[in-house]
């Protein structure tokens, strides 16, 4: 998906959808993707990514096969810090060959290191929200789970690969802000679809287990919204689900009946479609290529409708 | 260290001293630096460093202080993943300014990614041959320990801070060539030494437990030589310490004194003076300027007299 709408970014201010530059590019930021999802499922404790083992794991597994001395958990977790260490590294290497070979230089690579920053604040600010005990305030829970999302996953997963391949074709100031429109509902709706998968998704399409956000303690909007939409026993049912990783598939469903009947789901889900309109609409105004216009509508509503 | 032998490369290849691209490339040694140890310290399970709690065990702490939810640590480890990304990340991107405003931007880059790649490669090295059954061959077990030792530590310590620093100013082929001549037993001779202060080190001095290296198991050039030194019976002996985290202070005293009276110690230190004589050999070779020579020669001293 960020290589595509890298893609879609570079085309739409005019690049040449040939040009290695953008290939580049794109390489770069599905390498600084792994490496952004090998850390994560360490810090998720997360056995399963895309249907197969998250790396910590393949790497646990392999010690375990080759009967290796030592703990073979802890072996998983140092090889998949190094492999995240390896694939953050390598995707800069590949940026900065794309970033020197387009018009902007110094622009694209500032933007490149602003995603970053900004992807591991967020990713600060989720375990840090998963751990702090909290206050019962549901705005201000609405209020951290948004800016969670925002610099963790939206604007890394859709804002900026799509204004790095704008940047990187010279789109100015104007058509980057048209982008912007349009990416920024696009990217959390984008996380608030996820939200919605991490508890009710199939686990045969995810590949993830069911309510496994909620073993890992996300609190996501649909939990903020839940504290304002349920009564206090059944915000405290919840509240002790939440990061408890033995909870069992009937508990799992428990909370699942509760988010739904209370309306934290519907709440989700409207804000879904909501910013998803805001986003198709900002694209239509977009001053840019028709055949990229095209594209990234038919990308935007896959995401909209995405099941995994 | 890092940063001063980065500043006299510069310097020794005629580049003037109060440059800002120098000290722009210094602090980005450190923090490339700063990243791998606080990685590190997640690999070994270091509780300290350099005297104070890892930065694992910081957050550990502030997690436990604060009477947080979940296991606290996990949070350590989860929080240290991401600073040590974070450090990765900031030193490269002050690595770019500094590259940029040399006048050999691409060598200088290449040649810090050159940097970042081995580290990673040898530090995976490192920890599989912790794990890893191992052969008892002592000519294997040292090869395997000497060529941990150059990617993982020689040549990010003291190799590639000097040639950075020389590429940087640019310094030609010639001058480079003549560095590696000074560095390459340098570095050695600087690991080599660590392994010592590992295993035989004053606590209050390293700021590390007596030991440590034992208890994580370190397949060091020291314990190969012991291979091939102690009789059978001993060898068992220093096999069965060696990873095990829960090692008495009488049983790390008992391997001291296997190494030690063995010979062990004894052909490391040696092989210490060698490095060093061969280092400062080239030093008096090289064709540069006079005051980075004495500063490199006092500085080589320090590493090979170093007490921590």
């Amino acid at each position: 998906m960020r290589a595509v709408l890298s893609w879609w970014g570079w085309q739409g201010a005019g690049g040449h959808p040939d040009d290695p530059l953008i290939l580049d590019a794109a390489v770069a930021l599905e390498l600084f993707q792994a490496a952004a999802l090998i850390h994560d499922d360490i810090l998720d404790r997360s056995d399963t990514r895309r249907g197969a083992p998250s790396i910590h794991r393949a790497f646990e597994a392999r010690h375990q096969q080759a009967g290796w001395r030592q703990d073979p958990g802890h072996f998983g977790v140092s090889a998949a810090v190094l492999t995240g260490d390896l694939c953050l590294s390598l995707s800069e290497e590949v940026f900065a060959s794309a970033a020197d070979a387009s018009t902007n230089p110094a622009g694209a690579r500032g933007l490149f290191n602003e995603m970053r920053f900004e992807v591991m604040a967020g990713q600060y600010l989720d375990i840090l929200d998963e751990v702090e005990v909290p206050g019962q305030d549901p705005a201000e829970a609405l209020q951290r789970a948004r800016t969670v999302l925002r610099f963790k996953s939206a604007r890394y997963s859709v804002v900026h690969p799509l204004g790095l391949g704008g940047i990187l074709s010279g789109a100015d100031g104007d058509l980057l802000e048209h982008y912007g429109r349009f990416s920024a509902p696009l990217g959390e709706a984008f996380q608030l679809q996820d939200d919605l998968l991490g508890v009710f998704g199939d686990p045969a399409v995810t590949g993830k287990p069911a309510g496994d956000d909620l073993r890992e303690g996300k609190r996501t909007e649909l939990v903020a919204h839940a504290l304002d939409l349920l009564t206090p026993s059944q915000v405290a049912e919840v509240e002790a689900a939440l990061g408890d990783p033995d909870l069992t598939p009937e508990a799992v469903s428990r909370i699942q009946t509760l988010l739904e009947s209370g309306g934290a789901r519907a709440r989700v889900e409207s804000e879904v479609l909501e910013l998803g309109d805001a986003s198709l609409a900002a694209l239509v105004e977009a001053p840019m290529d028709q055949g990229a216009k095209v594209g990234l509508e038919r990308l935007a509503r896959q995401i909209l409708d995405r099941k995994h």
